[in-house]
């Protein structure tokens, strides 16, 4: 079914927890809509796309145990709530419910879960996609480089496979190049707070045998201006219908230093990703998260288990947006699985139109 | 003498034991070489003014052991090697050689100590300017600001007090402002790799009850686009001829966004730090420091012990240059104690021939 949620011989479905990646390789099952939601709450699974297959598939267990119309409605609430900033899940939940609703109980369970499966798989295809058209554009820059040169390319937080099905969104393009060939190294920002570049992006850069350097999200406007980079690639949360990009927070930086030192700064997403009723950047909500994020830092411990270190002084206040808001002028293209377009009200419409949304 | 570098009640030398905060304030005596060798080296003492001093002191002790021409040679070599990339350390040290090597070596020992005590006295005085006209700019800004409204400042790493022998450098307009009873809020930069703005920046504000707020360093962007933030200041370890200046990692990112969001860039600099044989930025070398910086982070435990935690996973590369290059052109004006002036060739020569250079 895909790479990151898959079923196992014992007919289980299974994931990796992401809490303890990269220092440990640990699978969970996910066999009850309870176990599904606490994945989603506590972040062993998290990536819009794979929150939604996962919020998905624990509805169609809800109703592998209920498939009334009370158990319905009280299940995709429950689900909805365990992350409700995720558009993916609210719009994998309502998919699932307008799939089952009409039919009879008795066909609800495995109605369900055969659309949670389509979920996954279509997740799978359009990433591939979005690899293939971002590999064009990646192909092409390293096309221009010296003979036997390698394509440095610079990526912010993870938008890999472990955050989608599979292929992933901005990692995508770089697993094609490197199946093809194409010598490629990626600088991994760590992206603090929750550092999912430093633990995630080199886990699965790593488990693919991708050359990559991890760097302190301060050090990439460096590396641009001395030459070290030559594209920087993206995944986005939500795009605005005048190509405003939210995504991680730290992203619009890169993004100033893209423009000023003369690089593609290109973003890669679902055309589900992009938001036809909100205008611009500016009216994206900008979630507030956990102080405790920023003012804690987990990771192993020498003793080989995980902990966690305190690095503000408890008398010192802390703020902890989760994303930031990256103009369209400094976005050279959106990457989309129905081709490259402008980060435009016309680009975006363009290719609204040609996937017909979701 | 100093509020960084005190004489007690005993005749002792005394410091902060740097690599302790924020979490405990400990003292240290600096009454050997070794001792003095072993805080540059170590960390428990930082920041170029402070390291320089504390060297000058290191020599000061080494020629009450031994005045001799012999032993002023080894130990101003065994002092410079404790940071070798420190300009102001090999300044200060080149600065005792200077005074003590024409006279007998009876009177070595009280002149290297009477030369040691007036570089700090310098430097306090020097800081002190440096506040008066970087405050004559917020405070102007705060003039125009609604009533009552708080004057916001972002600033990354530490360049305060404890950098310096008092005051601080883009610290030091904050504390003046903040006496005469100016509304201000400091957003502080954690400033990864070393955390800097998290352990160090807090704590010197916490203990002036001056509000602030820690960031990643990922987050200033978003803060500068949502109109959060009124001016950015920060301190310099260099200026080239040209105004180009070489700073913590991470701040040339800041003045990228400053410069998106038509926000005030200040660079605040002893006349000092000002290189005239250095033409350009790029001239200018960066110093790459040790991975674990970056692999691996420091802090409190939750038993209340120090500890460190891995947060990349064993086999991945890390790079880590400890300082990046913003050029002139994003540099509203240098803050130094001769006055305000244009980061350019031909600001630059201004104040330095009003300073005379050190």
């Amino acid at each position: 079914m895909s790479k990151t949620l898959w079923i196992d011989g014992e007919g289980l479905l299974r994931t990796l927890d992401q809490t303890c990646l990269p220092f440990e390789r640990r699978e969970i099952v996910l066999d009850s809509e309870a176990v599904c939601q606490r994945a989603i709450t506590t972040m062993q699974v998290r990536g819009a796309p794979l929150i939604g297959a996962v919020g998905a598939w624990g509805l169609a267990f809800a109703l592998r145990d209920d498939p009334s119309d009370a158990a319905l409605v009280a299940a995709s609430g429950r689900l909805f709530a365990a992350r409700p900033t995720a558009v993916n899940l609210r719009w994998a939940l309502d998919r699932i419910v307008r799939r089952v609703e009409p039919l009879p109980v008795g066909q609800r369970a495995l109605a369900a879960r055969i659309e949670a499966q389509a979920i996954c798989d279509e997740d799978v295809e359009c990433n591939r996609r979005i690899g293939e058209h971002g590999a064009a554009l990646l192909g092409a820059l390293s096309e221009r480089l010296a003979p036997g040169a390698v394509l440095n390319v610079l990526t912010h937080c993870n938008a890999g496979r472990i955050a989608t099905l599979d292929h992933g969104t901005a990692l995508a393009p770089i697993y094609l190049l490197n199946e093809r060939g194409v010598p490629v190294h990626v600088w991994v920002d760590e992206t603090r707070p929750r550092n999912q570049g430093a633990a995630l992006t080199t886990w699965e850069l790593a488990e693919r045998g991708i050359a990559h350097t991890v760097v302190v999200d301060n050090a990439g406007g460096l590396l641009m201006r001395q030459g070290r980079v030559d594209a920087v690639i993206v995944g986005c949360d939500r795009v605005a219908a005048n190509g405003d990009v939210a995504n991680k927070i730290g992203t619009y930086l890169k993004a100033l230093a893209a423009r000023d030192c003369g690089l593609p700064f290109w973003v890669a997403c679902p055309v589900s990703t992009i938001d036809p009723l909100c205008p611009d950047g500016d009216a994206i909500p900008i979630e507030e998260r956990a102080g405790h994020e920023v003012s804690h830092v987990g990771g192993r411990l020498p003793d080989g288990t995980m902990g966690t270190v305190q690095i503000v002084p408890d008398g010192s206040a802390v703020a902890n947006p989760g994303f930031d808001i990256t103009p369209a002028r400094l976005v050279t293209a959106l990457i989309t699985e129905q081709g490259v377009c402008e980060a435009s009200a016309g680009g975006v419409a363009q290719v609204l139109t040609a996937g017909g949304g979701r």
